[in-house]
């Protein structure tokens, strides 16, 4: 009888664990230090929440399941719904604006491909009940703060930010009726990633005409602000003018060398209503992060219409940009200890006991061998261990401080031992 | 259209989530300290791998479903089996003892009551592959390292513990034939919850004449080591000499003050072979831990047969048992904030984004308003996010902070702000 994960998981041993907790931390980090707060939904919803706002392609790759009492459950795809479900469950008690952040685990039924797994892990910061443009700023400044705290340049990772109300301006100007927007927005959210042709041939099946193509391209290959007003003179000047704010206030937080205009992002789900944006790094083509505004959301799932905007940033595209860029420290290959307990003698084992539980009671890591072996076999272990510090026990209690990285050896008091930091 | 989440499971908004941080917090760094290595696997295995090894009981409660590929999945409603199969896959490249940890979330379809809930985190710590009973005592030690770590006395929580070959040669010595033993045992399991009447009848249904239970009931009353011996003639006496020996370990650990021998803790899983406990803790009469030593199961999952031992704490007992002895920090009501930045001034607002830039960069926690609003306003914002400082900005990048506990205010200088700690 042989087991083995399911294809597209991932089994986290310490190693791998490390790294995606060292992930984790600093978005925790990140997300508290721009006032955001955490929460979390159970892993499974009922069916009927996670299909009710997203596009197709979302409800295709569901984990669903009926339980004892007849119900349709699915593992979650994402956590916006249950996002927008809670805050619509509380939405008159909850002071705004809501800033909060959570690091699910999620699940998606899809092949897994090289950056695309079927369970991920993915930070989302949003805030809710706040139209202004200071909020979709916000949002981008402390992606842009993470970036920066796990060490990635502007060379290496870019926010590159599109407008989806200024999309739609592009289609309804090239005469697209408005029954086909939702499919010719999902055919231009390919445009990034497929060479002239290939994007032709979906935007053709999408049902855009090559005049079509040739218009919508043209605006979306606008490189400043003042160039789409040329490009699409029935443009919403509101629209432009948000846009203008926005770099100004990432210029105000010192965050606008990250970003990029890019009216080629269009994002794929149905749900955005405002600018839109998606993080690449490094030689990877799929995004490490994307998000937008999405005014309309809570308000298709029950509750009332209150403005909404944030993003996700999965750790699979993230670990690979990382690594690419030399970014995950080398010291988390190897475990640590502060201590490793050693009887330097016969008669000592009591006495390592009694140590090894006065250390760790006062928050040091310890450890010790459970064999009694020869000093040299013990102190091997130590290395093994990556312990900073051996330390060598009497029968009688006395102790010496072995240096790993040094060398050196002191006798030492575990009084000492235990006020010290 | 209104959705809500799935009876059993819970929403963490931003208060319950802070206590459920500061339960994993405390569990990781007790287990970190103690020399254990976080591990994780996926959320859903093969169906095949969670039903190889437990009893009927968690084979009931499992949330299984089909993928795509025809593939019988289920959602973990525990780690074991998962952790059996990640060493198996490595058994020969691991030095041993493995010793790791990990916080999983597990889900069981079971009818939610009070300290039982359909989705739920456990604390897993186990050591693998090592038969000295020192294994045990460390496990132990490293639960009431936890206990310790939150506050709770040997008055607020005890660790007891029973003895699976014990409890097994006191059947056999009933005359309990070897077919019946795991029915006998799930039996013996429930003695702790119910009154004697109700467990007379329940042992009855697993087949046990009323000269039976009088025999075992007696065994299972022994308080001492020494009177096993005298109940049960026929013990091994290695296995009574093990209890002996852990008790001397754990009184050199320091920890045998929270310990009670208590041989009608059984555990209700078929996998144990050796010493098992449980954590009881304030008027609960669920377990807020359990576990023991297994030392059969990575045989019976495909791998070599290996010491192991280990057990798993939920959060909702415990939770329930911190709240009981008032231990959970008051603290955590409340979110928090180095500074909230005010414009002070009109025209300062620009300053303000400056301001709020630079401090998060710098790793301290700011926030401020999006909307410019009156100074009074903004500081009673300052006070709702539980913030320390105000930190008013005039129009000229000049600072005064106002330390919002004691009312005191004075200039500050931002450079000073960004290298203090």
């Amino acid at each position: 009888m042989k087991f083995r994960n399911v294809k597209g998981t991932r089994d986290f041993y310490p190693e791998p664990m490390r790294i995606r907790n060292w992930i984790a931390d600093a978005w925790r980090r990140v997300s508290l230090r721009n006032g955001f707060e955490e929460y979390d939904a159970p892993i499974f919803e009922y069916l009927d929440l996670l299909t009710a706002k997203s596009g197709q392609e979302i409800a295709e790759q569901l984990f669903s399941f009926t339980d004892r009492g007849g119900r349709q459950l699915a593992i979650r795809p994402e956590i916006t719904p249950s996002l927008a479900r809670m805050v619509n469950a509380k939405i008159n008690s909850l002071p705004r604006p809501i800033k909060w952040f959570s690091v699910p685990r999620l699940c998606r039924a899809e092949n897994p491909q090289r950056g695309r797994l079927r369970e991920f892990f993915q930070w989302n910061i949003d805030v809710i009940g706040e139209d202004s443009g200071l909020a979709d700023a916000e949002c981008i400044f402390t992606c842009v703060d993470f970036l920066r705290e796990v060490g990635l340049t502007p060379e290496d990772a870019q926010v590159r930010i599109g407008s989806r109300p200024l999309s739609v301006s592009a289609l309804w100007a090239a005469g697209v009726p408005q029954a086909d927007e939702e499919k010719a927005l999902a055919a231009l959210d390919k445009r990034p990633k497929l060479n002239e042709d290939a994007f032709a041939n979906v935007a053709k099946g999408a049902g855009l005409s090559g005049e079509q193509i040739a218009a919508v391209t043209r605006f979306q290959d606008c490189a400043t602000l003042d160039d789409i007003s040329a490009a699409l003179p029935d443009a919403e000047p509101r629209d432009i003018e948000g846009l203008r704010q926005l770099w100004g206030q990432l210029e105000a937080m010192g965050v606008a060398e990250y970003c990029v205009l890019d009216l080629r992002i269009v994002r794929g789900l149905a749900y955005y209503t405002g600018i839109v944006y998606e993080v690449f790094g490094g030689a990877e083509s799929r995004a490490v992060a994307g998000g937008g505004r999405y005014d309309n959301l809570l308000e298709v799932l029950g509750g009332p219409k209150v403005g909404a905007t944030g993003f996700g940033m999965g750790d699979v595209v993230l670990e690979l940009v990382l690594d690419e860029k030399a970014k995950i420290p080398p010291e988390l290959r190897q475990g640590g200890l502060d201590y490793f307990v050693i009887d330097a003698e016969d008669g000592a084992f009591h006495a390592v006991m009694r140590t090894v539980g006065a250390l760790r009671r006062a928050g040091r890591s310890a450890d010790f061998s459970y064999a009694r072996r020869a000093l040299g076999k013990q102190l091997k272990d130590a290395n093994r261990r990556g312990a900073a510090n051996a330390l060598l026990v009497r029968a009688d209690g006395g102790l010496e401080v072995k240096d790993l990285r040094s060398g050196e050896q002191r006798p030492a008091a575990l009084s000492d031992l235990l006020s010290s930091a």
